[in-house]
C-alpha cells in the first residue's frame, strides 16, 4: 500500500466486473456474456475508481482487461445506457459523457501498464477501452468498430479522434471514425492498431506472458516510459527532452539501473526489485 | 439556406471548375484536361470561397472533387502561376501563398466530409488537396508527387509539413516531401495516404457510392467527427475529453440519436434526418 | 564560411569519431568497432559540437553518420558510461542526461540533411540518433532496440517517447520502447522506421547516392522542407499554414525558383545553385 493515502477506504468489491489479483497481475473481467460485455453506468464508474484506486494499493505491476464469452466488450448497453440517456436532461447527459472520458482519462495517466485480451468483437466504448491499453494482444476473431456514428452520434467518443491519429494516422482514422465499420484482426494490425496477433487459442498464454514479463520486469522504468509516451503527445520537442533528461537522471539513481550494472559485468541475469 | 446569413449574395456561377449538385452531393471538376487540370489562380480563389459559402448553402452533405481526363490535378501551372509569382513583389506572393493555404485550411474546417476520386496524378497543390481531403479513393492508376523541390521551393507547402506526417509518419512524410518523387498508388496505400483502392473502372461508382452513403446517413455525426479529429490534432488529451464529453452531450438531443434508439427496438433500418 | 561568425574557434580535429569532407558532404564514421561503436561521453559531447558548429562552416549539404564494423552503434558504453554515471551526483547525470537530448536537439534544428547508414545493431542511443536522423538508409542485416528498460531505465531516451510515436505510432512505440525488444529491418521498414531497405552490399553505395543528389539539389528547399517538418510537430494547423505561406514567399524570391522556370522552359535540366 502507499504511504501517500488518507482517510478514503480501498474498495471492497468491484460489483459491476470480474476482478482478481495474483502475483503481481490484477484482471478485470467484464462478465455479462449474454450481452457481449455491453457496459452500464455502473461499470464506467467501477472502472474509473479502480484505476485511480490501483497505483495507491501497491500490489499491482500489470493490469489485464478481458472479456467473457463471445466478445471483449460491446461497448454501451442499447437499452440500459442509450434508452436511459434519451430521458436524461443536458447537465446528467454531460455528467455521464465526462465519467466516459474519465475512464479514458484514468486508464493513460495509470503509471501501470494494461493489457486488453482481444477476441471478437470490441465495439463503441469497447473499442475505445482497447485504444486506451498499453497492449493490444489480439486473437485472430477479433474486431473492432468504432461504431458511433451508426447510433447517431459523433465518432469521436471518450478520446477516440485524439487517440486513433495517433495510433494509425489521420486517413485511417477518420475512415474508421466517420464510418464506423468493422475490421477484422488482420487489418488492425497491419494498422498499427494491434501489438501482438495470436491465434485464438493461444490468447491467454500471451496475455499472462506479457502480464508476468511486465510484472517481473523493472517496474519504474516501464512506468516511465507510459507516463511518457503519455504526456510527450501533448508536448513540444525541447519540452520533451527536458522531461527525459531529469527523469533518466532519476532513474539513474534506482537500484535497478545498479543492478543491471552489476548483473551485466557479473554475467548474470538482473533480478528486478522494480524501484 | 442557412438562416445565418447577412448581405453577401450566393455564387450564382464557378467560373474556374465544373461544378453540379444532385441528392445532398456537390461535385468540384478540374476541367482543364488539356493541361492535367494545372491550377490557375482564379481557381484557387474560386476553391476559397465555394468551401467558405458551401455550409451556408444547407444543401451539401458531401463534396466530391475530381478530375476530366488522364489526371486529377498536376498542381499550379508552370507558366500561369510559377511564371507569373516570378515577376511579383514579396507582398503579392505572399497573399498568394497565403490564399492557397486559405484553400486547405477551409477544406478542413468545412464541416461537409470531402471525397477525393483519384486517378492518373496528384502533383504538388494537387496532391496536397487531396491530402487534405477526409476520404482518398484511389484508381490503381493514381499516383501522387509532392514534388515542391523540384521546383526549387520548400517541401512544406499549403500545410503539407503539417498534414503528412499525420497521416504517414515523420519518416515517410520526410521522403515525400524532401526529395518530391512520385509514389503509385499501392505504395500510398500501404502508407495510409488512400482510404479504398479501387480498379479504374470502378472509380466513379465507388465514390459515388460513399458520396451517398455520406449524403443519406446521420450528418451531424459526420461532421462533428470531422470538426474534432481536425481540432484534436491541435489539443492536449484532456481538451480532448473535455471536447468529446460536450459535443457528445450535445448530440445525444438530435434526432437522429433518438432515431436510432427507435429503430433498433423495432428492428428496421433507422432513418436519418442529419440533425 | 557563414558570415555570421564571432570569436569562436572552428574545430580543427575531430577526436572521437572519423570525420570527412568531399563534395559538400561530410562523413561522421563511429570507429570503434571492437565495441560495436558504443559510444562514450566524449564522442557525444563531439556530436553535439560539431551539429551546431557545421551549417556556420558553409561547405556540407549533407551529414551522412556511419558505422564501423560489424554495427552501426550499440550505444552508451556499458563500463564507460553506464558504471560511470552510478557514481555521479544528481546535477552531473542531470549534466549528462541534458547533453544527450542536445545532440537530438542539434540533429533535428540543424538544416542539413542528415541520413545514417545502418547496418548491423542499432542500440539503445545508436537507435535513437537513427531516429532523428532525416533519412534511414537500412541493409538487410540492420537492427533497431529502444534496449532502455533493459537496463532499468525509462524507455523514454534522449526524445525517443516524443519521436518514435510520429514515426510509428503510439501502439508500435509503446511496444518498441516498454520492452525494449529487436526488431529487424523489414519490420522497421514495415512500421515507417526505414527509408530505404538495400542489399548488405548495395548500403555504401545507396548512401552515396542519395548525399550526392542531397548536396547538388536545391538546398534552400530541402533546408526549409526540414525545418517545418521539425517545427510544425509542435504547431497549430493555422500555425503551419502561415509559417509554410511566409516560407514558401521567401523561396519564390531564391535564383533556384527562378532556374527552375528558366530550365522547363528551355527543356533542359535545372542547374542548382541553392540559394
Amino acid at each position: 500500500m502507499s504511504p501517500f493515502r488518507g482517510s478514503a477506504p480501498i474498495t471492497a468489491e468491484w460489483e459491476h466486473f470480474g476482478f482478481e489479483h495474483a502475483d503481481g497481475v490484477s484482471t478485470v473481467t467484464f462478465d455479462r456474456p449474454d450481452k457481449l460485455n455491453a457496459l452500464t453506468f455502473e461499470a464506467y464508474a467501477d472502472l474509473r475508481d479502480l484505476l485511480t484506486e490501483l497505483p495507491q494499493r501497491g500490489d499491482t505491476r500489470a493490469l489485464v482487461l478481458r472479456g467473457e464469452g463471445r466478445a471483449f466488450c460491446s461497448g454501451g448497453d442499447v437499452n440500459e445506457i442509450i434508452g436511459e440517456t434519451l430521458k436524461m436532461d443536458a447537465d446528467r447527459l454531460l455528467e455521464f459523457t465526462k465519467m466516459t472520458g474519465a475512464v479514458i482519462k484514468a486508464m493513460r495517466e495509470c503509471p501501470i501498464p494494461i493489457i486488453v485480451a482481444l477476441h471478437g468483437m470490441a465495439a463503441g466504448a469497447g473499442s475505445v477501452i482497447a485504444l486506451a491499453a498499453d497492449f493490444r494482444i489480439a486473437s485472430r476473431s477479433a474486431k473492432f468498430a468504432f461504431l458511433f456514428t451508426k447510433v447517431g452520434l459523433s465518432g469521436a467518443d471518450m478520446g477516440s479522434a485524439y487517440l486513433l491519429p495517433r495510433l494509425v494516422g489521420l486517413g485511417r482514422a477518420t475512415q474508421l471514425l466517420m464510418l464506423g465499420d468493422t475490421i477484422d484482426a488482420e487489418k488492425a494490425e497491419r494498422y498499427g492498431l494491434v501489438s501482438e496477433l495470436v491465434e485464438d487459442d493461444e490468447l491467454d498464454e500471451a496475455v499472462a506472458a506479457l502480464a508476468r514479463r511486465l510484472a517481473t520486469g523493472p517496474f519504474q522504468g516501464y512506468a516511465q516510459t507510459k507516463e511518457l509516451l503519455t504526456r510527450e503527445l501533448d508536448m513540444s520537442l525541447s519540452g520533451a527532452l527536458e522531461l527525459e533528461a531529469v527523469t533518466q537522471a532519476l532513474l539513474m539513481k534506482t537500484a535497478d539501473y545498479a543492478e543491471f550494472h552489476a548483473a551485466f559485468n557479473a554475467k548474470r541475469p538482473p533480478e528486478w526489485q522494480g524501484r
